[in-house]
C-alpha cells in the first residue's frame, strides 16, 4: 500500500467539528485560526512498540491510547482540545491493524470534537507520536508551579491501576484502566479559578507530585496514605500494601493531581454531575521540603520517584 | 542518564525570541499566544534511522536535517516559524551524541527564531518527530489548490542534488544537499500574493508538481527538460541523462515548487537580495490533464510518482 493511499483509506475523515481549521490534511500544513482571547496549548507524546504497548494489544486500544495520552495532558492544563497531528511509523501496513488502530483513535477523537489536521506515515519500527492542541481562556491555564503552602493536595481517581495491570494478567477492569485512560477533561475545566497547579499522573503519583513540589518553590506534601484511592482488583489480586504501592509510584494512572486552596475545597463537592471523576483530597501542601507519606512509615520520605526512561 | 536531566542538559535553552511563548518546556504544555491576525499553520515530520537517514551519519546533520525538513513545509505555506516540539526516541543515550544532535538542531532553530516549546524523549529505536507551528497574515497561505491554466511552474533551485548523493559518495557539495536542506523561507514570504500554489519538493519533482496539479483541479503540466536547473557534480559524475532523472524524481531536494501567473513573474526577477534562491521556470500549467517532459522524449509522460513509502 502507498502512502498517500494509506492516509485517503484510514485517516481522512470527514470533520463536521472543524471551526478553527481552514485547512486540514492534505496540504504541506494545517491552516488554523485561534479564537479571541484564547491562548493555544500543545501537548505531544509518543508511543513506542514494547515501551508504552505490546505488540499483542489490541489496535483500538493503541490508537485510543495514543490520542488519550495526550488528552490528559490538555486536561492538567484546563484546556480544551482541537486539532491533532499523528506521526505514525509502521513495519508494515496491515488494512486490519490499521482500520482497527484508526477506529481507536477517531472514537476518542470524536467524542472530544478533535480534528486530525495533518501528520506523517513513514516506514520504520511501530511508533506513534501524537500532538494535540487545544484551547484556553488567555492567562487562565492550570500550570504546576501555582501551590502555595497550606493548599489541599486531591487526585481526580483511584491509582495504580494501571501498574496493577501489569502485575497480574486476566483483570479485565484493570486491564482496560491501562489500554483505555479516560482523560479528565470535564474535571479540567472544573479547576480553571479552583485549582493552583495540576498535573497529569503518567510517571507515577509520587513523581508527579514532586514536579508540582518543586516547581511551585521547592514546597514539601504530607500525603496520608490511608486516603488514597486504589481499585478494589489490584488489593484483592496483590493485596493492600502492594496496590499502595503501585498507586504511589506506578505509572500510566492519568488521573489528575492539583492542588486546592482549602476555602476552595466545598467547590469540589459541588461538581456538576457531568464531570468525569470524583476528586478525593489525599494530603497537603507544607513548607518543609520533600514528600511524606504517612500511614504506611516512613520509608516514601523522598523517595518519590516513578517512571523515567532510563539509558 | 534520566529523561529529565537529559532535557535539562541538552534541549532547555535561554530562547530569547520567544514573544508569544508563554510556557514552553517543563509543564504538561506549551502556552502560546497567537498573534492578532495570523493564521497559525503546524507541519510534522517523522525522521527514521535507516530510512531517512543512516546511522553513521554526523548527529549535528541529524538534528538540523529533522527542523529543516519542516521548515520547508513551512516555507510552503509562506509563513514564518515560530515554535517547535522534539520527540526524540533513543535506543541509548550518548552524551556526544545528543550534545551533537542538539547543537544542529538549535543552530536552524536560532537561525529562524524558532523556540523550543516541548517535546518527549521515549527509549526505543531511533526516530524523531518534529512540530513546527508557524505563521502567516490571516487567509494568505500559500496551498497548493491556486495553480491555474497559463500559470508559469518555477522551481527555487537546483534539483535531484541529495538523489545524487545517494549514488555517488565523496561529492562533498552533493552529501551537502542531502545532510543539510535549506528551508526557503525568505523566498516562500516573497511569493506571498504572487504564486497561485506552492509545495515544497519532498517526494521528488514530479510527484510533488502532480499534487498541486491534482489539487488544483486536475490540471497538467508541460515542463521543459532543459530549463530543469541541475547541479554541476551531478551531471560530471552521473552523466546528464542521470543527474536530469534525479531532478525529475528524486526526493529530499527541499526546494519549493510553485506557480506563478505569467503577468506577475518580472516579480520573481526582481526578489530582493535577501531572498536564499534563484527561481527558475521550467513550465507551464495547461488544462490537459498529466505531465509532459519535453526535451527527453515522452517517456516521462504520467510517470511522475517520486518517492513514497510503500510497505
Amino acid at each position: 500500500m502507498r502512502e498517500f493511499d494509506l492516509i485517503n483509506r484510514f485517516f481522512r475523515r470527514p470533520s463536521p467539528y472543524a471551526s478553527g481549521v481552514d485547512v486540514g490534511i492534505g496540504d504541506d500544513g494545517a491552516v488554523l485560526s485561534a479564537s479571541p482571547g484564547m491562548d493555544t496549548i500543545v501537548v505531544t507524546d509518543t508511543s513506542v512498540e514494547g515501551v508504552h504497548f505490546r505488540s499483542d494489544q489490541s489496535p483500538h486500544a493503541i490508537g485510543y491510547r495514543a490520542l488519550a495520552v495526550n488528552l490528559s495532558d490538555i486536561a492538567a492544563m484546563g484546556a480544551l482540545p482541537r486539532w491533532a497531528t499523528l506521526n505514525l511509523t509502521l513495519p508494515h501496513a496491515d488494512p486490519e491493524w490499521l482500520s482497527a488502530f484508526a477506529d481507536g483513535f477517531f472514537e476518542l477523537a470524536d467524542q472530544w470534537a478533535v480534528t486530525l489536521v495533518g501528520g506523517d506515515t513513514t516506514r520504520g519500527p511501530l511508533t506513534m507520536t501524537v500532538t494535540v492542541g487545544g484551547e484556553v481562556a488567555r492567562g487562565a491555564s492550570l500550570l504546576r508551579s501555582g501551590a502555595r503552602v497550606g493548599d489541599m493536595i486531591l487526585v481526580s481517581g483511584p491509582l495504580g491501576g494501571a501498574a496493577a495491570a501489569l502485575e497480574c494478567s486476566n483483570q479485565a477492569n484493570l486491564e482496560r484502566v491501562l489500554q483505555y485512560p479516560t482523560p479528565r477533561l470535564m474535571l479540567g475545566q472544573s479547576l480553571l479559578g479552583v485549582a493552583t497547579s495540576a498535573i497529569d499522573i503518567s510517571d507515577g503519583f509520587l513523581a508527579d507530585l514532586q514536579h508540582i513540589l518543586d516547581q511551585s518553590g521547592n514546597l514539601g506534601a504530607n500525603i496520608d496514605a490511608s486516603n488514597l484511592p486504589l481499585f478494589d482488583a489490584a488489593v484483592q489480586s496483590l493485596g493492600r500494601e502492594k496496590a499502595l504501592d503501585l498507586a504511589l509510584r506506578g505509572g500510566d494512572d492519568y488521573e489528575l493531581c492539583f492542588t486546592v486552596p482549602p476555602e476552595k475545597l466545598p467547590l469540589m463537592k459541588q461538581l456538576k454531575s457531568d464531570v468525569d471523576s470524583s476528586p478525593i483530597c489525599v494530603g497537603k501542601v507544607v513548607s518543609k521540603g520533600g514528600c511524606r507519606v504517612h500511614g504506611i512509615g516512613d520509608r516514601y520520605e523522598r523517595s518519590g520517584q516513578g517512571y523515567q526512561h532510563e539509558w
